[in-house]
């Protein structure tokens, strides 16, 4: 029988922990406080936006949406995103994407105050990570890397099958596990035969955005398979990048929806808790 | 019969485009000047300092060096620093690693003015060359790549192996093999057996810094192996990580000495004009 690695055990771990340090915060008088800044647009990102809203709830963390015209100028975001970096009360900042098109991405995104940015969207951030130096390291990275522990599944020294080299997944991704000291193989679109290299692996972490991608005819009995993928199909269900009865081929598989994903979204609100920390030990500092 | 890659022939190809570049510009009334910052105590560094000094000179390059004593404290060298990111007339700073154990390595580094960085040690250059974006990318990266390409070898969509993944070299050399759509397998010194990697690889990049690391048994006949390791045996020669009989074995090697090391050197010199080349870019944009 294959292992079903669900995220829901992970993330209410992580939950809990939050819970208490948010405890331990408000004893001394701060109130963590999380805002997202949503350009209208994209009815996923709404959907996104107001779901992390309930999981903050949840958690006692105060959140607001600044929801932006899809028409809105760079400059007016821009200035929102100053706002925030400036307020003393926000101590997170979340931007979603995509932006529309007439957004400059990499300007705006290298607003975002560094020490706020929990998603690690900004350029200091993917660099602590690439480093292993403090900072706010991407939430679904750290989510594949600790699921994958959470099952009791260690990457050191053994075969990792890497597959996408994106900048807000792989490429951060890459680095956590060769931290670690797997041995990486990175394929991507250009990669003539994932198969043949999925077929030798100890682990795959997927995260190509493209549904279908990983079929049971490419994998083998004892691999450990993450997969960060996330796709829309045409009637509108969310799949990853594996087809889901690559679970019975294998020996352990995430699911999705109810895997990474599930892990991400605790993982962000534990990185309001680093920022925050990173931000009274600035003070400190000062 | 297997090639061996020797580096001088791009090298000299490398030195004449230099040649040309540095009389435009002195056409222009620009005199193009490096300086070299050593701080006492390592004789390879003196001497690797001391051949970019004649090198220069062959370049029509001004060349100089700064020597500060073993003890020169972290202030005097952070000084002399920035008086040459101030000094308009030197376009490109070198500092010689290692550097004693009394000095923060990372604090000095980061002293330097990226866009004087020939060396592409500072983090925003590493952050450049991961990313592809303009800047002054890690001379014996570039010069691995451009070796193999003279020879005809190219990495798009083959299978490589890359060996070390070190700050200077290994990491630098990843993201310009995933640049050039390479699938890139990372061993290191956790991988438990290298051989199985190198067997099923088109290409080997190897920069471990460990002599006899490659042996004849762990390669194959169709191999391209790009040796970037440079180790001083017992009796004071210069080795490569793979062992020379390596090249009997595969289809094409470069030698050490007379390789990577050798672009290397020109390399640098290619990456004055670049930065040189940025200078006058941002005197633009003012």
């Amino acid at each position: 029988m294959s292992t079903l690695m669900k995220g829901k055990e992970l993330a209410d771990i992580i939950r809990q922990d939050i819970l208490s340090q948010v405890e331990a915060m408000k004893a001394r008088g701060i109130e963590p406080r999380m805002a997202t800044v949503l350009v209208d647009g994209d009815p996923a990102s709404l959907y996104y936006a107001e779901a992390k809203g309930r999981a903050a709830d949840k958690l006692g963390i105060d959140y607001e949406l600044h929801k932006l015209p899809a028409n809105v100028s760079e400059e007016f975001l821009l200035s929102v995103l100053d706002k925030l970096n400036q307020a003393p009360d926000i101590h997170g900042i979340m931007l979603e994407l995509p932006l529309p098109k007439h957004l400059n991405k990499q300007r705006i995104i290298s607003a975002i105050n560094p020490i706020k940015d929990v998603d690690g969207l900004t350029q200091t951030n993917l660099l602590a990570t690439i480093l292993g130096t403090p900072g706010l390291y991407p939430a679904t990275p750290l989510a594949c890397l600790g699921l994958a522990k959470h099952y009791g599944y260690d990457v050191f020294g053994k075969h990792v099958v890497l597959v996408g080299v994106g900048e807000t997944v792989g490429k951060p991704l890459l680095h956590l596990l060769l931290r670690e000291k797997a041995t990486v193989t990175v394929c991507h679109s250009k990669t003539p035969d994932l198969s043949v290299h999925l077929k030798q692996a100890d682990f795959a972490f997927v995260a190509a955005g493209r549904a279908d991608l990983i079929r049971p005819e490419m994998v083998h009995e004892n691999l450990v398979l993450i997969d960060a993928g996330i796709n829309e199909t045409a009637d509108g269900n969310i799949v990853g990048d594996a087809q889901p009865e690559v679970a019975n081929h294998v020996a352990a598989m995430t699911p999705t929806p109810g895997g990474v994903g599930t892990v991400t979204t605790a993982q962000l609100f534990a990185n309001l808790m680093t920022a925050m920390n990173l931000q009274a030990n600035r003070e400190e500092v000062r």
